[in-house]
């Protein structure tokens, strides 16, 4: 059996339960950053890696600016997810000895732009030589106020699920530029009590099985409301992957005070209802397989 | 001009400085962790990512577990470089898709025995394909008592100079299954004031020339009484890289007492003087090229 055939989920799955866990992870591997309570203090810790590969992540075309800056933001997004505040980072570039130096500095410039925006101190760069495709791996470290964390788990029967943005059609460029949300998701916890929420990287259709299955409930979506990004059909909302938007559940009786701040505070940022958790189903639990169609 | 011609020493310099730094910061790239100032609290939090590269760190025959061990222990040899305790790591798996799922389990199994043989708990796990070789980047976090902090700048004009262990030749087999010195640079703190301190990765004619600058003194070295790894001889000791042990400098009066106690706290790990900071020469400030011979 190899990697392709059993799928990141399956395979973590596998592998991630049989980590030993300290008493101080409040959660680890599976969410979308890990928490763990390094002082007993008011806030828990977020950390997160995530990474780019030329060729899966970017193409050799790419602007080195561009580059930077989906690397850095990719991890941010989770800390977005969480409702969490970053503050450090740490950078390995693992890139071919033929990688001109200009280059490099371009794809600092995209990393460091990315940070900066969201008050991220670059602390540490490692680089180290292949014979293969450029990576780019970014770690982060930061926090969320112990009443402010949000996991994937908290989901409720008959929540409202909303998306920030618009979905799909992100290969024609979004995923280079787009921006993590975390202002949004600060603000969201800061004004609302938000029941479960994740960042969308790898598509609706394979993200909100994720988060059903972690709070133990089903879902029902109007594909008709899905937010399409310039370009996009419906499946592309539903497949494609990279949005970087949130996806969140809040109880329905703060749906209306919800869209009417919202548009408010951010009027140029879409939130749309597309549907709500459900009472778990056979039919649901069916769409656990990672990329699916869910009509 | 590209990465091979520039130099990882002279690539970060150029980038490094330029990124905006925190007031939280005490130290950035360019020591062996990040050390910044979370909470204001009598520690201090480390931070670090390293990786290994298939055929750059390890080969592709190369046992899994061995090759896991390996990207732990690297990390965590940079917290022993700064007396630091590790508590969380996180992996980032980059495999073809080719890879099989056995291999994965056993690189993992290598990973979680070297974090728990030094009480770190593996937080989270991410993964990603590529159509190059496996990288395993491994970034931990943890901390160190502000007073127990060791740099690389503090050396001072007429420090002993001392390496744990035995140099060169860890191409045959030691570089996949070293034991990351932190018990020993912890008893270090805990008993001697140490000037500064590193873990030997790129081989002591590289490495000591990096602490010599961060610490604005020059160097002598006894090459005869360099401590040799069987089958490594005086140029391997001081070129092959990858010992990761620890150079350390402390004052001479201590010297005896260290021994001594040394010999009695760890019978089976060598220590030995090397030789000792000096003032700042010109024959020294022309070693900082990298790997140079500095007989």
């Amino acid at each position: 059996m190899n990697l392709q055939r059993v799928g990141e989920d399956r395979l973590l799955a596998q592998i991630l339960p049989r980590l030993p866990r300290g008493r101080k992870v409040i959660a680890g591997a599976g969410d979308d950053c890990a928490v763990v309570d390094l002082d007993g203090q008011r806030k828990l810790s977020l950390l997160k890696t995530d990474c780019v590969v030329a060729g899966v992540h970017f193409s050799a075309k790419a602007d080195a600016e561009s580059v930077g800056w989906k690397a850095m933001a990719r991890t941010l997004s989770d800390f977005a997810a969480m409702s969490g505040v970053p503050q450090f980072a740490l950078v390995t570039l693992i890139a071919p000895r033929a990688t001109k130096v200009a280059w490099v500095k371009k794809l600092y410039r995209g990393l460091n732009k990315a940070a900066q925006k969201f008050g991220v101190t670059i602390v540490g760069g490692e680089t180290s030589s292949t014979r293969g495709p450029v990576v780019v791996s970014v770690s982060a470290i930061g926090f969320v106020e112990k009443n402010r964390c949000v996991s994937r788990a908290g989901g409720r029967v008959g929540d409202a699920l909303f998306v920030t943005g618009r979905l799909g059609a992100s290969i024609r460029g979004r995923h280079l530029r787009f921006i993590p949300r975390i202002t949004e998701s600060r603000w969201l916890t800061k004004n609302f009590s938000i029941h479960a929420m994740m960042d969308l990287s790898d598509g609706l259709g394979a993200d909100l099985p994720r988060m059903a299955r972690a709070s133990k409930v089903g879902f029902r979506i109007e594909m008709k409301t899905l937010p399409l990004a310039p370009g996009a059909k419906i499946n592309n909302a539903v497949s494609d992957g990279e949005d970087y938007e949130l996806l969140f559940a809040i109880s329905p009786r703060h749906r209306t005070r919800l869209e009417k701040s919202w548009r408010k505070e951010f009027p140029r940022v879409a939130l749309t209802f597309i549907g709500r958790f459900s009472q778990t189903s056979t039919r649901n639990s069916q769409l656990s397989g990672g990329y699916v169609h869910f009509q």
